[in-house]
């Protein structure tokens, strides 16, 4: 076995990669590739190729690591890779994922498909995934495992670890102990090191930690994901609304929606939808279907832009070289208002600010606004001066105070109000400010033109 | 104790919060309040309050919890809190950080502090700590924790755990044990769930897994965090340049990383620089500090916009309708390309996409910015014509088509050109190419306009 090492100054390893390989089609090349790599690096390769050519890399797979290849797979890609094995294949594959694992695969399958081959699992594994299809969408409950080892507090540490080497192999994770009462109630959790480095007849109950944080089945699992990244933990707790244990969620699994949540505020932050698949194996329709929706919705916006230049047009008739500044002013207006956007937007994120801030932001923000505009303002006041003479110099100074004042107000505003609407406040993105911002900062710019100029 | 679950509706929570209480100045009640709440509240609470208030409730709580409350705290805030403490104080917080917290604080510190700091601590914790510094900024040995739980190869499960009982209370970790040889040569890793489960007499080297992920002390720590996510580690073994094993780095400290990261990337897609500490305690100056680098550039760049509509100014006097829809196109064109860049990005920082796909992104994007582009120039036919006669709607139509596939194009292709030559894609932002696809886009709207007017 290679052991792979992440150096200084990986992109220069020079290697063969896979899609040469499966492009030349000589299966012994390509097993001996697999051979080296490690199972990250696999299913990096095969996020890469397109759909029909991943089931030959795949089938050359040991089962073991077919099923340790399988696990890291976007769930698009995994559903696609099924319908390319054969029948037991599948079966097998399925029946040895992660019940969490297992439930998110099942909602990219067409629902005939998922209930086949959820027919076809054991009783047991069945019934744990049912459970967890029964919480509804993007629930801690749905991301959770159900398999989770748990203690009782009157156990000794010797017991304790004893009922681990028992049923420990099929729990998710042992390395947390949830703690429960005669009733299942959660009182306390214990770490697996506690437990080990405990003396043996140590009772649970005086080892364990009973400030233990735990989550709702129905919680949002994002903010299960951002208690585990806070608070340092390596598994949460489920329970029921009765505060009885239903399962765990592991650091791991929070990782991965934290990563998605990520991929879809960065998306919006572009004025688009995830994608929600590997981008080389979306297809060109796929990605503009991502966009169509948001610049549909932007250009309607942007006629807003040419109903004010038409209510305006008169002043321009008189004064042309005032639009020459009109890519400048509406630039620097949306640009001040997608930075202060996207401030508050991830402020909002990681939880360090809150809706009723909202007073103290805006404030902030218009004074940034206003500090930023005043700079720009003085800074452009001399070549605009030059360039179309003192009264248009005057007015763009003027423009660029009040501009960028605005959009600071709004770009911050804006993201605070969708939270407390409950739409994400990604949505309030950038191209999103910058539409809105365009109008209001053009009808700024006439207002002030008019005023200097004496129209 | 009490147990803080997170329910499915949070927000609903009534409670009074720690800035009234400080405000009010009632010790008493503060001190109800820190009694309640678990350290990533309190974290959390202090993060938000003003400097000179944070010091108050700090000094209420148990030194324990202190702790715990400080480890959780931006670096930025540590060092704050540290001024306003008694020096046997400081000393004490000090000696009691893990050594890799220790180093990332001594980073925020005046050189002077943080020698004075470093002098008072015990030799051992000086000596862990000055290795750290010792390494790279952002490598993965200024993350990592030396005080390390290793095996080795010949010891049994059972002298394995009786090792771990001896020295497993100061290690970072002891979920994931590295397995060395008599030369501290990494051949191996183990879960501390496989020592347990695993027969006493077995041998390590039978239990061990070979195939153990690693990085270098130089590697970057983003990218040694991210391995952690990919391959679902719960720790990532650090070796130096002849393989030996010199720490660990733990999945608590990669979220933090990756967290960070992010944090960058959104701020980098809004045009602004992080603020790298908490928003509520950021000044009204540092914000507009981080903000200030990017304007200055992009209003610069914008001035290009200026000159383009000079050039065409004889064409805009004889016909001023044509600047009502210069909003609209360069707004359009502006958010195509931010949509690419967003997404191009995102991959590379996934790694979905690497410089080498650069021909199949940029041929990839620029069918999609065609296809969005005919639809939107289709779309936009109609209203132009109405608005602004037959020729200057072909004219928006034509330019729409042109202005997108354009935008598209150079979007994709420039975050992967940055990567290549080593600056942060990040940096190719929405507010970015918007300036750049700005200027462009005003050629192609004047050069169509002049052959469809026939001017």
């Amino acid at each position: 076995m290679t052991r792979p090492t992440l150096s200084g100054t990986p992109d220069s390893v020079p290697t063969v990669e896979l899609d040469e390989l499966v492009d030349g089609g000589d299966l012994e090349l390509i097993d001996r590739w697999l051979g080296q790599a490690d199972v990250v690096e696999i299913a990096d390769e095969l996020s890469r190729l397109p759909q029909e050519q991943r089931a030959v890399p795949f089938r050359l797979l040991s089962k073991e690591r077919a099923l340790e290849v399988f696990e890291l797979l976007d769930p698009s890609l995994q559903q696609e890779l099924l319908e390319g094995l054969r029948d037991t294949n599948i079966r097998q594959l399925f029946e040895d994922l992660d019940p969490d694992d297992r439930a998110r695969l099942t909602e990219e399958m067409p629902a005939t498909v998922a209930r086949r081959l959820l027919a076809g699992l054991s009783p047991n594994e069945r019934r744990l995934t049912s459970t967890l299809l029964g919480y509804p969408e993007d629930s801690a409950g749905r991301l959770m495992s159900p398999e989770v080892a748990s203690l009782r507090e009157n156990m000794t540490a010797a017991e304790a670890l004893e009922r681990l080497r028992r049923i420990g192999r099929s729990s998710e994770t042992i390395y947390a102990l949830p703690v429960t009462d005669d009733h299942r109630r959660l009182v306390g959790a214990l770490g697996l090191r506690d437990l080990v480095l405990a003396d043996p007849g140590e009772r649970v109950e005086d080892l364990m930690d009973r400030d233990v944080y735990s989550a709702r089945v129905d919680t949002d699992q994002e903010e299960a994901a951002r208690l585990i990244r806070e608070a340092d933990l390596l598994a949460l707790p489920i329970v029921d609304t009765e505060d009885r244990l239903v399962g765990i969620v592991t650091v791991d699994d929070a990782m991965e929606v934290l990563e998605e949540e990520e991929t879809e505020d960065l998306a919006r932050a572009g004025g688009a939808e995830p994608l929600g698949r590997p981008y080389l194996t979306t297809s060109v329709l796929q990605i503009a279907r991502s966009r169509v929706v948001w610049l549909l919705f932007l250009i309607v916006a942007a006629t807003l832009t040419v109903n004010v230049l038409q209510l305006f047009e008169p002043t321009l008739n008189q004064v042309v070289s005032l639009a020459l500044f009109i890519p400048l002013i509406i630039g620097t207006g949306g640009n001040t208002g997608a930075q202060a956007a996207t401030t508050v937007t991830r402020a909002l994120a990681v939880g360090e600010v809150r809706f009723d801030d909202l007073g103290v932001v805006i404030l902030r923000e218009a004074r940034v606004g206003l500090l930023l505009g005043a700079m720009l303002g003085l800074l452009a006041l001399g070549p605009a001066w030059l360039f179309a003479g003192r009264q248009i110099g005057i007015t763009v100074a003027v423009t660029l105070l009040a501009v960028c004042t605005l959009a600071a107000f709004v770009g911050s505003a804006l993201p605070l109000i969708a939270r407390r609407v409950g739409v994400d406040p990604a949505v309030m993105s950038a191209p999103f400010i910058t539409t809105l911002v365009d109008a209001s900062g053009l009808i700024v710019y006439f207002l002030v033109a008019r005023a200097v100029l004496g129209l």
